[in-house]
């Protein structure tokens, strides 16, 4: 269903990679062109909002509308470049729908990136880092954000805690043994952390043996109940949010 | 995909409505019955675990498996009766795919009850409460809670205010105007409570100075982004659970 530019009241927002400075000329990719053309029905003098990850929030005007060709100017800044906490996700890849969401909600809830990583009992075999970044732009968007989610390259179990940053906690959501609540361990750890969540099946022994002899690695609960890969990658990135990131920011 | 009951490794579980009690015997529904004959290809002797909110988790053992009959019998009890916290969650109910995933997420996430609420900004008109409540009972299986959430009949927004038992704190998701972390709000407050969640286009100003007038209502935010509203609402469970619910329980 086509809607207004005008009636979406200035909340239109995308993600541009163009530099962006009062009285900047910004061509939109192909299907934001469609998208505002198309579905907004955009005209000259209509106006969207802008951010490219570097230069701020901008107010900007649709300067040109053709058939197929839309021309952006930057008019003003409003907002003062922001990044969110200092948080990653490493998640076992899961399958197609559960996933699109998962990108969409980590990027919500504030992520900075987002890491695929290929655990034993992992059953996805393919991941569409593609489909992925879509999202994440798509998300970004949406929720005000000034930075898109970053979606790494996948990797294997092995190499991500061999690659992993020492000095960057990693809390492990740990089904079995002896965990602390992630609300208490993440308690005012304001400094770079991972959250890093297992496939339907779980962590196998050996890996949860391997998480658990690392500096780095916080072995966290998530409570009584068993939860979905997704549903527990989205929990924990609420929970870090509220005592250890920027939920509090606006109090 | 046919899938084997005993590779399962006694991890189905059945929520009946029959009292289970040592040697009782209790018919599991048509569709509890194709899936256990069909999809798990259920023989004499298999096991699963059965719950019915009242009687515990119970180990039970398929005694008869026919083409269309299936007869389980209680073997021994496993576990007690154990209530999740005393968590509801009212909310905008939104169209069907986040729908369906709101409450499964929110039965994962040990919610007591799930109140519909029309919203002046509420899009969806009708709602689907039966598959609501399969959606619950199925996560409720899944994450091994020995109750289903209560899906509750829809109510208009002056209804829920209205109906509302005053000793029930209420954490109202505002996105506008000042408000505390839930986090915070909610630290320690172990108390009867609620978490109500707007529609996309949030609470409208008449709704959220009604809300601000009640006793019971504590306005709360969750962060400097916008959420869509089954992200809103996922947050806040994991939240409340973490600092006034049962995610510190096994602690």
């Amino acid at each position: 269903m086509a809607e207004d530019l005008k009636e979406a009241g200035g909340k239109v927002r995308l993600h541009v990679a163009a530099p962006l400075s009062a009285g900047a000329a910004v061509a939109p990719d192909e299907g934001q062109a469609h998208y505002l053309l198309h579905v907004m029905r955009a005209k000259a003098g209509d106006r969207v909002m802008l951010f490219n990850g570097r230069d701020g929030e901008w107010l900007a005007e649709i300067a040109e509308a053709r058939k197929r060709d839309i021309t952006l100017r930057c008019l003003s800044r409003t907002g003062e470049q922001k990044e969110v906490p200092d948080l990653w996700l490493a998640f076992a890849p899961i399958k197609k729908t559960p996933a699109d969401y998962l990108v969409q909600k980590a990027a919500e809830l504030g992520v900075r990136a987002l890491v695929p990583v290929f655990t034993r009992r992992t059953i996805v075999t393919r991941i569409n880092a593609e489909r992925m970044r879509a999202n994440a732009v798509e998300a970004a968007e949406q929720s005000g954000r000034l930075s898109v989610p970053e979606v790494r390259e996948a990797v294997s179990f092995d190499r991500l805690l061999a690659q992993w940053p020492k000095a960057r906690r990693l809390y492990f959501c740990d089904e079995g043994g002896d965990a602390q609540p992630l609300a208490e361990a993440a308690k005012g750890q304001a400094g770079p952390a991972g959250i890093f969540t297992g496939p339907e099946g779980g962590f196998d022994p050996a890996e949860r043996a391997a998480l658990r002899a690392c500096d780095f690695v916080v072995p966290v609960t998530l409570g009584p109940r068993i939860l979905r890969a997704d549903t527990a990658a989205l929990a924990a990135l609420a929970i870090w949010q509220s005592v250890a990131g920027d939920f509090p920011a606006q109090h």
